[in-house]
């Protein structure tokens, strides 16, 4: 893995002990500065360099400077104690590594939550974490789940990790704990994103689970070692599986849950969501229900609906064969990305969906369908 | 009940003996020439009246003609025992009553149906079958349901039946059975729509059931008395039951199912259409995840969520006290059917939804809210 040089890596490190996951005045003054220079900044106190997160509105700036200036009293607070350097020593200790947005290995998706980007991941396990995630789906659920769901969730689960993809979750107790253990069961890959340090095999019940998790895929979280998993973290954790995965299916929920938040989080990102109906009469299945009637989610049954969410593209092995498709560029990926796989749509449609110029698709359809991905049913057109 | 005379009545009644349920071509002709002039020339046997079912493309006179020839053919073969006196007779005797477009009390909906729309239908109980099955929801699903279906409709039939809705469904075994025994328990009021006359009381192990549904609300068949339930009617019937209420509800269903049959017709009259859904590893609801999945039905869990398909206007009652809303203009009456009873909405969508101008909803949500039937949150608006 090649990417950022120890100056970054530090100043991110530094970074992610001062701010809360998920900060966008942080997010949008690392984007403008640099971690580096941002840093440099904080701690020298100077007065806020407003040009940096102005945001263009009518009287942006003045409201800009007083965010930041507020941000960076926060901020401040921890500059005190800050030692990058023994946090990043915590995270060799037990085999980790540093991931940041400059280096090669940086996940995709992360970025598509602009200024609520984590500053870098705390990575154990997972020598390749991009590669691990890419084509990822997230299975996650209750704590409190029942018999029923815990049975369809090693279902989904096995059938996903089978299928070449990393089932990721969170490392929680009843539905998470059920996915990453099918996912072990059939030798595949699997990926805990933690609220807490990677240090800390939290919840403590299921630190052997999370050990083998770690083996055969890994255990990431953007807060550094030695941090607790605190509430506010679950909810931004969350918004990382939303963001990090291709799809994200919810097994049993109740109606007011955790998994939810991921579920609309990867709804906003317009990443497909599935949520797997149940018996009306139990509270476990209301969440999944809400989804459907909301309408921020598709009926998913068994893991072959799962994948179809995703659409055929395989996920990224190590050593790939070259295959059709592979050498798409950005505006025939989105056209592909929004050709349904069941019913043909009319190319204004996909316009619509891919958020293109309607003679940008006709020319990526045309090309995708020399190359076998696309296919004319009547005016329409499906994968 | 006015509408039409013997004559009418008497044609209307040959042609229920002399087309099969559904059949276009007789649709078209019945349209075009009255029953009583169609009668005559089919028995006539004169040549085809092709202007009257002309369909205007091009060659359409021709093909027309021929279809019209073609389907005459099928129609003569029962003109030789034809006696419709004879079943208006069968059918006073069971103490029933013919029931013709031409009639006020024809319900609403069937017409939707176009040429294949019913040319009658045979009725038991109902003494106004319009004012009856107005705002009826349907309740259908397997007849090979489980203890859960059973369950599960036994609470949404009474819920509907205690909104003072008729629950209609087709009298069959399993959900069909549950859904009428569940709306005559709580005192409401529930119509089959039978596939066989309405002399036979199928099937035989649901006669004394049928007997207690004719009692407090009707059965309602478009075929003859006499009439054998054959399998092509049950799906015929399906469509009338898609068409005659408001909504529609799939309890359980397998993979392939009458069911949903009954549910695909109601989405195309683009009836609110409802799946409830159940655990994954049941076959009897893979029909219903079915329906999700297509985004052919909303997901449904309760009572309140079926009445919340068909929206809040109730049911006109025989005699009903003076209630708010009764003497909405038609502009109201559209604002108060797009107002959702959960979620508040801005005007502007509401607009949308009424397909109405923003000035007239603003106005009439005035005169809502007035009468107690909106109610404003922040700049939104809800039931």
């Amino acid at each position: 893995m090649s990417g950022a040089d120890d100056a970054v890596r530090l100043a991110r490190a530094a970074w992610s002990r001062l701010v809360e996951p998920g900060d966008a005045v942080a997010g949008a003054l690392l984007a403008a500065l640099g971690p580096q220079e941002a840093l440099a900044w904080l701690r020298a106190g100077a007065a806020p360099p407003v040009a940096a997160v102005d945001d263009g509105e009518p009287g942006g700036r003045a409201r800009a400077a007083a965010r930041l200036a507020a941000a960076a009293e926060r901020w401040r607070v921890r500059l005190a104690g800050l030692d990058p350097r023994r946090e990043l020593w915590m995270l060799e200790r037990v085999g980790g590594r540093l991931v940041v947005p400059e280096d090669d290995g940086w996940p995709d998706g992360l970025d598509d939550l602009g200024t609520a980007a984590p500053v870098c991941l705390w990575v154990r396990g997972a020598a390749d974490a991009g590669r691990l995630l890419a084509g990822s789906v997230a299975v996650v659920g209750a704590r409190a789940c029942t018999a029923y769901g815990e049975h369809v969730t090693a279902d989904l689960a096995a059938g996903i990790a089978d299928a070449g993809r990393c089932v990721v979750s969170g490392g929680a107790y009843g539905i998470d704990a059920v996915a990453h253990r099918a996912a072990l069961a059939v030798g595949g890959r699997t990926v805990a994103f933690l609220a807490g340090g990677v240090d800390r095999l939290y919840p403590a019940g299921n630190a052997d689970l999370l050990e083998a998790v770690l083996e055969a895929g890994g255990l990431v979280s953007e807060v550094p070692p030695g941090s607790a998993p605190a509430k506010v973290r679950f909810l931004q954790r969350n918004r990382l599986i939303a963001a990090v995965t291709t799809a994200t299916v919810v097994v049993e929920a109740a109606w007011r849950s955790g998994a939810l938040s991921t579920a609309r989080r990867a709804a906003e990102l317009l990443r497909p969501v599935g949520a797997v109906p149940g018996p009306v009469t139990s509270a476990m299945s209301a969440g999944c229900h809400r989804l459907l009637r909301e309408g921020s989610a598709v009926c998913v049954t068994d893991a072959a609906e799962v994948l179809e969410l995703v659409g055929p593209t395989p996920a990224p092995e190590p050593a790939t064969v070259p295959r059709p498709g592979d050498d798409l560029d950005p505006v025939e990926r989105r056209t592909l990305d929004a050709l349904p796989v069941r019913r043909a749509v009319p190319e204004d449609v996909l316009a619509r969906t891919a958020g293109l110029a309607l003679p940008e698709v006709r020319a990526a359809l045309g090309r995708l369908e020399l190359v076998g991905l696309a296919r004319r049913e009547g005016g329409a057109w499906r994968r």
